[in-house]
């Protein structure tokens, strides 16, 4: 196997790559990227920070995910967890780790993936690393902005009487890896809805300007669905202090969800409500700013579904979708596989 | 195998363990620690931000290393990058890898070592990440602050005519390494030297005081000596568009590293200047200043020595122990080691 680049070559190559993909090389507050010890900032108001890392054999296979797929997805599951704030995203910092038998265009075509979210959402990369390691992988720190702490939305401030809504529609992703494992489960959908399918697994969207909107407009609490609308929806009952009831028959599900999992002979509301990484925003809002929400959402090209409702009392309720109760699971990064039933 | 814990419960269990440590749950500007989507902080004046890993096969081994030791050099690694711009440290964000075979003991013993750094520098955990990894691995995200952008030193400001100073002493991660490799090769050495250069391998001290009393005194350009003193004085002088000379006689060295080289049948001028990891900080300052940075890094317990100058020109030229010429080299984190000599 040849030599991989050297380390300060690639870091160069990569930083070209990423301009080039139309990421900008600095934002306001930003006073020095790349290429120092550290990177420096002056940032008015409030910012918030957070992590999160893919990582191969874990979070991804490649094949099914392309190199630009990684580097898409990397900063996308970060700037989510800004999105979930009400944060605009800023600057980003990416720890990249390079296993062997990776070639330096693979790490270009991802830097091309990152760069392009980037770009999309005029966020700069402000700093990296890059490290040998026995899996590719990628650890992705976003920093994102407000005027005011106030502005921010944490996961705790759900109140009984608040309508609990989603962004967008559930179930995609689940679905979509499922297509990608065994494309002939899609053998019934048309092209545009499989697409539709893989795209949300492999290059979800992170919903900022919803999130921000959502801030604006009132949301008492929000969270990112990651690791699944009963995972999350436990988290924030737990962080709030409150009850959360779920209307199965209410949920957004994604075109073709429902035929991929009658193909494959799993259950589609699990799917929906268990399998996690769709990357919508779980939000709760005073039933008063409601119409208000549901407009701004709207002019940011999503929709906003009104899912149940907050109540006093702990946990989440999970009626079926034909009104039954159901178990609500999560996802569990260290198992990976769903974790057992909320007991809160 | 049995297994893991649960993602959540070890998150709640390490957090208790770092603040258990001594780490402050939260530091000034801290708005919202660890436990929502993102922590929010506001920080008046500028922030330097530095992402940085370790990664277990590639920079560890266990043993020799223990987990306490993985969590205290990760973060050390981070805030030796802050050391090396002066800004104080304030909050750090950690991505943990975790793979199969670690305990959840282990774990907590490396929030004790993550814990401890952070108490020593008054620096809050405010947030972080854990997932499934092939390795173990720790990406930490370091911030600190500044009062201005201007405070902050860059690798960029150094001039013809500058003094080259380092902090500390050179040679002891490498030949502690090497010892804890082979520990026949300390036969030689009292312990408490022995132990000397194990602890700068295991346990290095990020420089945060002195560097921030280099900022400080005037320091015209820094770099912390992550890749040895050789290549990062490289990165200095790229940097600078200036020539570095390095007087290998002048270089101060760790008590035992002559000792360890010599029964290894190695050389310790090579330790010294191309074994990396010591991070002890590299500054250039105006001739002027140096009585006062001098006494500005013995008033935080380190010693400040001149190894050299800075010149018009280009690149890095060392001369040995003995005035000779000698090739520089330094640490290539992809090729994992030493880079070929500089040809700029």
């Amino acid at each position: 196997m040849s030599d991989p680049p050297g380390e300060f070559q690639l870091i160069a190559a990569i930083r070209e790559r990423i301009e080039r993909a139309g990421a900008p090389e600095s934002v306001p507050g930003l006073i020095l990227g790349s290429g120092d010890d550290a990177a420096v900032s002056v940032h008015e108001g409030a910012s918030a920070i957070t992590v999160d890392a893919l990582v191969e054999g874990i979070h991804f296979q490649m094949p099914p995910f392309e190199p630009r797929n990684v580097g898409h997805k990397a900063l996308a599951t970060a700037l989510s967890d800004l999105a979930a704030m009400g944060a605009g995203g800023s600057e980003a910092y990416v720890q990249l780790g390079v296993r062997e038998g990776i070639t330096e265009e693979q790490l270009l075509e991802l830097a091309d993936g990152l760069g392009a979210l980037a770009a999309t959402h005029g966020l700069a990369i402000a700093g990296g690393d890059v490290t040998r390691a026995p899996s590719l992988l990628l650890a992705v720190t976003a920093v994102g902005q407000a005027a005011t702490p106030d502005a921010l939305v944490r996961r705790s401030g759900a109140r009984a009487g608040d309508v609990l809504a989603v962004t967008g529609e559930l179930g995609g992703a689940a679905a979509g890896l499922m297509l990608l494992e065994r494309p002939e489960l899609g053998a019934a959908l048309d092209e545009p809805v499989a697409a539709g399918l893989r795209r949300r697994q492999l290059e979800p969207a992170p919903r900022l300007a919803a999130g921000a909107a959502l801030a604006t407009a009132g949301a008492t609490a929000m969270i990112d669905l990651s690791d699944g609308l009963g995972g999350d929806a436990g988290h924030l009952a737990a962080a709030s202090s409150a009850a959360i009831r779920i209307q199965g028959d209410r949920l957004p599900v994604q075109a073709g969800v429902g035929a991929v999992a009658e193909a494959a002979g799993a259950d589609a509301f699990e799917l929906v409500t268990g399998g996690g990484e769709d990357y919508e925003l779980l939000a709760t809002l005073p039933p008063d700013r409601l119409e208000e929400a549901a407009a701004a959402v709207a002019a940011t090209g999503s929709d906003l579904t009104v899912i149940g409702s907050v109540d006093s009392g702990a946990g989440v309720e999970l009626s079926g979708p034909g009104g039954e109760s159901r178990p609500v699971g999560g996802f569990d990064q260290l198992r990976r596989r769903p974790a057992p039933p909320d007991r809160s």
